[in-house]
């Protein structure tokens, strides 16, 4: 199938287009969980969603980009940067949103692959940074800030160390039991989430 | 060189075997760093160490417990449990350890290897998780419950989150920078110290 090759109406072609989009994310997800990084081929994902191999270039111009926006996008969506009106309401739903992440095997798998294949590769993880990594520390700047505004936090947070310890504790339990095979039996609530709380107000410059 | 092939008194023998096996664990944290564990053979070890294929086999019935052994004592000896008589000691030791270990990119492109490998290989995951995770929580445990009788810790102290808690800060700000490719910058001390320490008294079961 190739979403040029119809007749159709303007209308109908954004919403094949749309379409084949979702497809080609499917065909990434599930070719980069299989084969991994350095496996996967742009044909193999082009045969995966059932179009042609231009479709995907008419998109992305390469392997690396098309990897990099669509992990970016999943990573967006599925843990997204919350915005509650307080900071516990905030960060319990950036914790259960974390380790619902990490509970699908899937997504485990292809987070450890692209970690691995970051470190071999520096242009590769150099593109996740910036595609990835700054514009989510940007988000959580911001939540942090609010959270400052509403006399929440220390005016004196150093958001940099805070950030860095939003994320290692959202993350410590779900990464070291699903490397382990093991399934997640995440913390009772709020048990998480009141030693973060405690952590990010310790967080001072 | 064979070690068994040269003929020498017992402790010769002996020191032999010592400086053989040296030259094989050298061989394999190179081998690991450089080619990963699935492109990884006995041979290009034993190649690379100098030794004959019977001189791995001797010590390892295969390449998973050779690599399993290996990397446990590499984790042991570079961020050890530490035992200084306080739990800011401990925690102050850890954190450095920690920290040190993951700015060596040797080290880290192994470790992102093998967290990707043992996602992809259940029995590699759960071997690991006997070999060094096991070990290493049991002796972190101890190091709590050292705390609690020096009256550092609260007596309801949940040891599996504050555990999690400990690694998850000690490591957060190492990993996400090393994984960009960054040299890391740790945090001054005792910054992050002071965080863990209060993370850690608000950890309650």
């Amino acid at each position: 199938m190739n979403e040029r090759s119809r007749s159709r109406p303007a209308s109908g072609g954004a919403q094949l287009r749309e379409r084949v989009t979702d497809a080609i994310t499917a065909a990434v997800r599930d070719e980069l969980a299989e084969s991994g990084y350095l496996g996967m081929s742009m044909e193999a994902v082009a045969r995966r969603a059932g179009v042609g191999k231009a479709a995907l270039y008419r998109r992305w111009a390469s392997k690396q980009e098309m990897v990099e926006h669509i992990v970016a996008d999943l990573a967006g969506h599925a843990v997204p940067i919350p915005d509650t009106g307080s900071l516990r309401g905030d960060v319990s739903d950036y914790v259960a949103h974390a380790t619902a992440f990490r509970q699908d095997m899937r997504t485990t798998r292809i987070i450890a692959d692209l970690g691995a294949e970051a470190v071999r590769n520096p242009r590769l993880a150099h593109s996740f940074y910036a595609a990835l990594r700054e514009p989510r520390r940007a988000a959580g700047a911001a939540m942090l800030h609010k959270a400052v505004e509403r006399g929440e936090l220390p005016v004196d947070v150093d958001v940099d160390l805070a950030l860095d310890c939003l994320v290692g504790l959202a993350y410590a339990r779900p990464q070291t039991l699903t490397a382990a095979g093991e399934p997640v039996d995440p913390y009772p609530e709020p048990r998480l989430v009141d030693v973060v709380l405690t952590a990010l107000a310790a967080c001072h410059r």
